[in-house]
């Protein structure tokens, strides 16, 4: 790929201080997060559209964006993902020029978690580490069981215990560790950080964090490059952490700043389910403060993030890009669903539901409007969250092998049979 | 995408007598299957390797050689899957240069049905049908119900009633009409000939089948462009109809003769399940004929097919080709699939598992030896089939977030605790 190694340092967010590449995550002074900086001198000096588009389809095509020293070793297929001309939805919606960032194929564990754990791993690898861990609402857990099977890693997962079943198998079936944690996401995590702090693993979204989240800017690039090298003017984007939304946002300043693609204004928004909407609330009291939620209560568990750790960011980006928020209720999440499969033949999780009830009240409420292409980033695939959908759907009609059963069968007024 | 138009007419296998490219798929004189006729020195002239890596990556890069009028419409993403270098599983197998075929994360629906759908609905909409239906044991059900969704059809799915829940559940959320049918597949699907021939609907797997089956051959281009052009020593390949296989086959032939890739050796291997292997039955017993299976028993249900539509022409390819074929037990399908996951990360659902254990034996009784690479063909995924993994795997331990209970829980020698 002969790709030029770009990655600076790390640097904290606040502060502006430096530190060394190494499995460290927050500023010693002020505790703000370390994040990846990069010469984008010497990207713009050796990227170009052209280059970009002779390199094969994969979220690697932006390496030079990612925090790595040498190539990558793990995840070499992540990303890439369809983006999708969604007409049928976009009717549905009353939006004019409707994409679907399909992230429900990504490789190999259907969510856009492949991206960030596919660079966290191949720099755990560069620091020598060979047991990697998570605390996880599920899809992170999937995508760091899979990748670290591949590569030959040791992994421990680290779930609330109430987690969908699904999502417990689709770790343990690569052989993972999985715990379950009496408590809800923010208990995990807390769990997490003291692990990390005592044994020597490489815990993915705590003290590799800094390295890992970068990676949810190649759905940005993505975008991009397969909107034929144009900003969006609105993206639409589930918040858990937060961090994928500042991420994307960071994406397409990134692209401008290394002059591969043209300034424009581009609004990002961001959804949440009602049952777990700190960042949502915080946007809607018009303020930066994050107030936790406690108990979070939805059916999105993959969102269930009661003290998101970009919070802050998130709402400061939503409002600096001229972007908003929104919250979906359980009822309107399934609804989603139900609606983005049968205009588009997209079966997302409860976070894709999420992404297009809330698409739904910022278009009627004026907030997606202008011209320029508005993209929803569908971010998991909806086998990983069956039994959301399952009460909903009803049992197929039987009948024996017989022409005459099936002439019968569609005689009776068809729609009342099936709807 | 400009491309030509190099499709033909329709032509039988068997007499060669030629027909019109409508929704018809048997000779009248003989009954042998209707197949698609190109213009390969059109096709040579108008494709290279160059004008094709040049094309955004889908099956579609391969349109020449699909049987359609004008450009695509249906499953304008489908295709283009990773194919992974399998070093882990390689050395669990003993083959040196191994590689998997991805298709468990094909765009929408996971399955490599997506291909022949995408070809059979395009052409659907040529030829004016509004309606479209098939007989399927799940995969080509979930695929049919997405892609006519996005399409705007009116679908129709038979199945066999005793299919897994996933499967079922992963049609009617776009909306299909579902019906279960009492019987084996084989029963549905005489059903559907039944069915096509009164109703003017578009069977993609009866009447669609000439197109529809050609869709198959994109798994076998890419893998060839994807290994650099270059024709894979080995090929294995899960069988239910026999289709996918000798299309593949067809495939490899096909760039040869257009001079995109250099002649070689090549040879396809056929996999099924125990409880339903006409097909490997007929290549062990030296013979052509197909003994129907009148009641498959296996947790493979995707490939369970006792009277395959093409095993005839399977069995022969597999010989020609110096291939073997060979069967799987429910126990070693399940190893198959936790083998995959475990080396590779990757989850497959028990057709998967079939190919897995099937290349496994096919290894260790010499037939995968030689020089260059051998790819398996990894069709759909893990979680279409959930139940079957499921009794195997353990619940996890679960623990209050407690730093104290942590250092207990992994303090007792792991491996007990999780192996
Ligand atoms: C499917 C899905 N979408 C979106 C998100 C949000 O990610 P973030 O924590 O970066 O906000 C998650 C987080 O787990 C997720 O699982
Ligand atoms: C997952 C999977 N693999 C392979 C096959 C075999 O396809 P064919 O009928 O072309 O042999 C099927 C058929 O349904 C399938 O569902
Ligand atoms: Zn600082
Ligand atoms: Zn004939």
């Amino acid at each position: 790929m002969q790709a030029k190694q770009c990655f600076v340092e790390l640097r904290c967010k606040e502060c502006g201080r430096a530190y060394p590449k190494e499995a460290i995550h927050v500023c010693e002074l002020d505790f703000g997060p370390l994040e990846a900086v990069y010469d984008y001198q010497a990207i713009r000096s050796c990227l170009s559209r052209r280059s970009l588009a002779a390199r094969p389809p994969s979220m690697w095509k932006y390496r030079e964006f990612l925090p790595l020293e040498g190539d990558p070793v793990v995840g070499l297929h992540v990303g890439f993902t369809p983006l999708v001309r969604a007409r049928r939805l976009g009717e549905a919606l009353g939006i004019r020029e409707l994409y679907i960032k399909n992230d429900t194929v990504n490789h190999p564990t259907l969510s856009f978690k492949d991206r960030v754990v596919a660079v966290a791993l191949s720099r755990a690898k560069e620091l020598g580490l060979s047991t990697v861990a998570c605390a996880s609402t599920g899809n992170l857990a999937n995508s760091l069981a899979a990748n670290a099977a591949s590569a030959g890693f040791q992994s421990y997962v680290l779930i609330p215990a109430d987690l969908e079943r699904s999502k417990v198998m689709s770790s343990l079936i690569y052989g993972a560790r999985v715990i379950g944690i009496r408590g809800p996401y923010d208990q995990v995590n807390r769990l997490c950080s003291e692990i990390a702090g005592k044994y020597s693993w490489g815990f993915v979204n705590i003290n590799l964090r800094p390295y890992y989240a970068e990676g949810s800017k190649t759905m940005g690039f993505e975008i991009v490059e397969q909107l034929g090298w144009s900003l969006p003017t609105h993206t639409v984007i589930p918040m858990a952490s937060g961090s994928l939304l500042t991420k994307i946002a960071k994406a397409y300043r990134e692209l401008v700043q290394t002059g591969l693609v043209e300034e424009k204004r581009f609004a990002v928004h961001g959804a949440q389910a009602a049952g777990c909407s700190p960042i949502t609330e915080a946007f809607r009291r018009g303020s930066d403060l994050i107030r936790p939620v406690p108990q979070p209560s939805t059916i999105a568990k993959s969102l269930a993030i009661g003290s998101p750790a970009d919070g802050y960011y998130a709402v400061r980006t939503i409002r600096e890009t001229g972007g908003a928020a929104e919250a979906a209720s359980d009822e309107e999440i399934l609804h989603g669903i139900e609606l983005l499969a049968e205009t588009e033949g997209i079966f997302a999780e409860t976070a894709g539901g999420v992404t297009v009830a809330c698409a739904q009240k910022l278009a009627k409420a004026g907030r997606l409007s202008g011209p320029g292409p508005v993209v929803l980033c569908i971010t998991a695939h909806g086998l990983k969250t069956p039994d959301a959908l399952e009460p909903r759907l009803p049992e197929p009609p039987v009948i024996a092998p017989s022409l005459r059963e099936f002439d019968a069968l569609v005689a009776v007024d068809g729609e009342a049979l099936w709807t």
